[in-house]
């Protein structure tokens, strides 16, 4: 991606820039306007951000090339949009307000500058958007062929406890906001080679879900804001969708002792608008068990009033003797599958 | 590093284990006495920790195998250490309380798990010495030869304000805490294949010197205390010795505007401590330039008591238009020289 502003930013690669050089090119990329958190924003040995409520939600998350995105289907921009939603639903999963974030880039010395400056971009953008704080990071180099990118975010729980994964009640409504599936999809018409140039003007046509599919593929857009106003309204559990359906409301399912029985109705939906794109079998694979959704899953006290933008999935079961905690779908045990970072 | 309680850990890879068994075995190994800062540990979405004094420094620093460390060098437990102690100093020298902290790893999945484990261990080991929680941390695989450790650390300003680079005066006297040089000398000693047992009983030899340096390098011992101890001190500025005297000097300096004037005769010490193991030359270079130290420098006004563990090494003078910012030795300006990641 060329850099209008610097002509000569294609050729370059990071051996051709002091560390100082790049920082001072990279500031302005990730600046975000002052929220009031940040009290010592980059450049110092550490970074101080105000945690006004006594408490501080923190969290990270990496992305490898090669493993978590491809140079051939993601831009260093969409990198850096894809690492810091990923984090972000983390802190929103906690019911918590982000507030501010780590940038970490550990990069082979014949990378682009025009790369590191585009996932800067990314980066900014996608703090910005959700109103949070680039607080710093830091830049390593590695051996050839190495990039990767991390984040550290952290939160604000504004005075109400964390949201955990143990705290469902059998009796609780499950709930998801976000979308399923659409990331797993795109993934899979990525893979095929397809490369929609992304969604038209009205109805919504196979190919515009195919866009759309692929565009979340490359920039997920968690319900950050869903997260805090679920704690709000009494969510007894949440986590944010990263490994699949089946695993995640696994997870939940496990810390909290009970089974988490999904409505398979209530997935209806989702599974034909992936049909026309992957057909019917993958849409459903692609629901139950596509990660990098980063959608959010919570458990809400039967009877509770969900906030805007969540929708329910299904309720949440006593565990018994013969049937220990795990995940139905019907009624049906779902054997659980999904990401799993070194098994596979 | 074959880990005893594990027979088979010392054939086993990480592609052998689920990310939660490895889990699993890590928790343990990083757990951390309770020290009231922990509201929620390792296994949710994100960690959350309390930060009472209404702010929380937070910092970043990463360690790439074959660029900060070799195998053949360091143990996982050394690395786990190093990457703790660069972290922990980070928030020291901005007269900060280190907290807590997050632990990344990055892996190859033929990885052996023995060296995760060492790696959790040495982790557990100085999380536990500096009394700051292990909150949470990412697992995730790489591509083929890549293993690379991060850390975030979280840290307290117990109600005063962050030391920043920027705020030395005219007049200030300029202080380490720490030893200067042995880290760097210990890097060469190892370059050169010597690999002493460590230090022996009684006075200092030369070997015993060679040894304490390789320690330094394998583990560096920032004085993590003296960094609150100096805000509360006074100190006008201060930072931690990463990349060098001369060129962590130089940053004060040029953030300051001002000149950094060292005495000479106030190193003598430190490069007469050096010269038997790695000759005179090379002492005064590993003193002046030699990176990873992590002791902390810092400036305090003119007459102020300085905290225990701190030795003046000169003083802070004005910059003039025809002497700007900088760095000199008895009054000669040294050039900066010292670590820079990607340039060299």
């Amino acid at each position: 991606v060329p850099d209008p502003g610097n002509p000569g930013a294609t050729s370059q690669t990071l051996a051709d820039v002091s560390e100082e050089a790049l920082l001072a090119r990279i500031f302005p990329l990730v600046a975000t306007p002052d929220t009031g958190v940040t009290l010592l924003g980059p450049g110092d040995d550490a970074a101080v951000m105000s945690a006004e409520s006594g408490s501080v939600v923190a969290t990270t998350d990496t992305m490898v090339r090669d493993r978590d995105w491809r140079d051939a289907w993601s831009t260093g921009a969409d990198v850096g949009h894809k690492v810091v939603a990923q984090n972000l639903a983390d802190v929103a999963a906690m019911g918590a307000v982000p507030t501010g974030l780590l940038l970490t880039l550990v990069a082979d010395p014949a990378t682009s500058v025009a790369w590191v400056l585009d996932l800067a971009r990314g980066v900014g953008e996608a703090a910005r958007a959700a109103g949070v704080a680039v607080l710093g990071g830091d830049l390593s180099s590695a051996p050839g062929g190495t990039l990767m990118v991390s984040v550290t975010a952290l939160g604000d729980l504004q005075g109400r406890g964390a949201v955990r994964r143990s705290g469902a009640q059998p009796g609780d409504t499950v709930a998801v906001a976000g979308t399923l599936g659409l990331a797993a999809a795109g993934w899979r018409l990525l893979d095929r080679g397809a490369l929609p140039a992304g969604a038209g003007a009205g109805p919504p046509t196979a190919s515009d879900v195919a866009g759309r599919a692929v565009a979340r593929q490359r920039r997920p857009h968690p319900p950050v804001a869903a997260g805090p106003q679920a704690a709000g309204a009494g969510a007894t559990s949440m986590l944010d969708l990263s490994d699949g359906l089946l695993r995640d409301a696994g997870r939940v399912a496990r810390a909290s002792g009970l089974v988490i029985a999904l409505d398979g109705g209530a997935l209806a939906g989702d599974i034909e608008l992936l049909t026309p794109v992957v057909g019917a079998d993958l849409a459903r694979e692609c629901v139950l068990a596509g990660g990098e959704e980063h959608s959010l899953l919570g458990t809400f006290p039967q009877g509770a009033r969900l906030p805007p933008g969540w929708r329910v999935l299904g309720r949440v079961e006593a565990s018994n003797p013969s049937r220990g905690p795990g995940v139905t779908v019907d009624g049906e045990v779902e054997s659980p599958r999904g990401w799993d970072h070194f098994a596979g």
